[in-house]
């Protein structure tokens, strides 16, 4: 296999979780509204990739009260911050080594 | 959403059809083994992501006889050119908005 594209990272693979690890890469750390909004997913759909992410230690959930309302909020893990420039990283030579061909 | 991520494109998520795509784009038609062998997929696997990619219009799929075997190839489309191009450049912009947060 072309080792660039060994090198893509599964986990990472749709677009919601790139969208996920995008914004988090910006920002230390984000909640759920904001995610479901710059993302434009349904709660059950970011809920279940947020859950993928945590599972592979890609980030962390924090869960706090703010006044009486409970937030959740999520920030990436240095594993997940090495391992999505890993990935970015392989998009990238794909994308180069297909722009070589033209 | 943030525009980048809009545009890219489900069809191509998977690293099996990215790695598809990438050698279809260097070269013009390429048989099941070849694919086969470049991405190290299994035959189920590989034929569940053609059939995807070729259900899309992004590759059309030849079949002959070279001697008494028969043989299968596959060459993008112009639609499976185009729109791969415009998914490599979502995440060109994608990784570029990531790196220049470094």
């Amino acid at each position: 296999m072309k080792d660039y594209i060994k090198h893509i990272n599964k986990d990472f693979e749709s677009r919601a979780r790139l969208g996920i690890m995008s914004v988090l890469m910006v920002t230390e750390s984000v909640n759920f509204s904001y995610l479901k909004e710059a993302l434009q997913l349904t709660d059950g759909n970011l809920s279940s990739h947020l859950r993928t992410l945590e599972e592979a230690g890609y980030l962390q959930v924090e869960k706090q009260f703010i006044g009486r309302k409970p937030s959740t909020s999520y920030q990436a893990t240095k594993q997940g911050t090495t391992a999505f420039k890993n990935h970015l990283d392989a998009l990238e030579r794909l994308i180069l080594t297909n722009k070589n061909q033209d």
